[in-house]
């Protein structure tokens, strides 16, 4: 199948790219580590003149579409944001222009929710595109969650993201894990390792559990009051140093729980479903069943499919 | 004046000591940053030696008490905690022993709570106890803040603590500060430097209350869900790159203000009294303002006088 469309997801910590044929399948992939932060020399333009190399053909230059965070201030062309509500006409309408080398790119707008607390994405929205373009039953409304170092809530209203927030869950548990008190027997070397797997996948779910629910059952003073009971627990000889940071993570991903469930009013009888890494959305899953929410999809990364479906109502093929 | 004690406030981060006389008045101290993870080639029996280098005289030994992380498993001997209720009689009953270089080190149990969630404390005890000593008011039930990395509320009554709760508040503003988005502004250099002393006054404080308002309004759903806002707010404009982390501060100590104060019932019409660094007591009272609690008074640092009454009631001195 013939070549069409080179497709960029260019974030904070990676970059992924994707040589996609004329019916929007995947021809080609290629992945560095080559985040925004972690470009060599911090030469975009090298950077993706490596990545597509041999892609583009002895015919000309095919078209190229890139999200993420390649669009804010600290990459390589700062595409302004969108504000919200935001669907695929008005991401196709904010792509910005780039030529490089002679390649010319667009890169998709982030979208902002200016609100009291405002809100601000950039890569999630194309995955929103993609997600809607595979799951009609997200119409006309859907709460899609994307677990992750700022975890999105989006809620979506006829395919437009209409307000959405961010939990910073991620970032804090990595924070905790390699910095903090918290974190120093599992530095200190206490995994789990030498268990057999599957009593291993049980005493993590085990552990994990345990967190939620002590999120949950923390009512609305919230789970920050228990951080430290993630070392005392572990002192008093009540939670393994091991099982110490799937306990953590519980709590964390329990109190994101807590508080986006209860700013959730208008929305609570939409679907709700899950869209990222599939082992993190596992995690996700089960917390949302110990919160009542059972319902619940899940859906693997969807920034292809939307990078080419805004590359396609752009008009780039 | 004749020395009759040492005393050692020897904590995570730093080693104070202290040449009191028989009143309690202090003679000579001083103070090294040689915290039990710091101390030089992990050798506790000379960082000792060192410190009191000259304090013992010619006529023999003084006792020699201390308090702090020191009698901690990572410290230089493990003493066990005392279980709630714990005054001075429990603290002076359990001192630890120990011979070093012909000196006797008594050393200061810590204190746990052991709830469904247990708590910990280890130095925090001596303060307590020095406090009651200094302010009568405190009896029969009073309610003791002291903020610092691990933020403790702890519930007196009748001069013995009777409950606690610890709030990572400190760690974790560190930690975002110095290792998360958040704190790239700010580690960028974006500090308020160079504005006039009292200019640079209103400003930290306008940023910092900032913060603790949207903590408390946030409700039940909490200030977590408002932590990226500390970066969202600088990208459109509305908070200067070098205010987040005092917006940032004000958040953190909002929501420990927050789940403390919905926790707290029993003890609503008890004295709340901070104890602990100045500045840091400071933003807590105009945290505790801001959120309806007026009447607070702020105990400065009380270890040695609590560590001069334990070392008296014990009879070493």
């Amino acid at each position: 199948m013939k070549p069409r469309l080179i497709a960029l997801d260019w974030g904070t910590s990676s970059l992924r790219a994707y040589l996609l044929s004329g019916a929007g399948e995947i021809l080609d992939e290629r992945a560095k580590s080559w985040g925004i932060m972690h470009v060599p020399d911090g030469d975009f333009a090298t950077a993706f003149a490596t990545i597509v190399q041999g892609w583009q053909g002895p015919n000309g230059t095919l078209p190229v579409i890139a999200a993420g965070m390649i669009g804010s201030a600290q990459g390589w062309h700062e595409v302004p944001y969108q504000a919200c509500p935001v669907g695929l006409t008005q991401l196709a309408a904010g792509l910005a222009s780039l030529v490089s080398d002679g390649a010319r790119l667009r890169i998709v707008p982030g979208v902002i929710d200016p609100g009291a607390v405002p809100n601000v994405m950039r890569g999630e929205e194309a995955q929103i595109i993609g997600a809607l373009d595979r799951a009609p039953d997200l119409y006309p409304r859907a709460c899609l969650i994307m677990p992750g170092t700022h975890s999105k809530w989006v809620e979506v209203i006829d395919g437009k993201i209409q307000t959405f927030a961010t939990y910073m869950t991620g970032e804090v548990f990595a924070l905790l894990r390699d910095h903090s008190i918290l974190g120093r027997p599992a530095r200190q070397g206490a995994a789990s390792g030498g268990l057999p797997q599957e009593l291993a996948n049980q005493r993590w779910r085990e552990s994990f559990e345990r967190g939620l629910v002590a999120a949950r059952e923390s009512g609305p003073s919230g789970a920050m009051s228990l951080l430290f009971s993630a070392r005392t627990l572990v002192l008093v000889g009540r939670l393994g140093a091991q099982d110490s940071l799937d306990y953590l993570s519980g709590l964390l991903i329990g109190e994101e729980l807590r508080c986006a469930l209860l700013a959730r009013t208008s929305a609570e009888t939409a679907p709700v479903a899950l869209i990222g890494d599939p082992r993190l959305c596992e995690r996700y899953e089960m917390a949302l069943q110990l919160f009542g929410v059972s319902d619940v999809r899940t859906i693997p990364n969807t920034s292809v499919a939307g990078l080419w479906r805004i590359a396609v109502s752009a008009g780039l093929v």
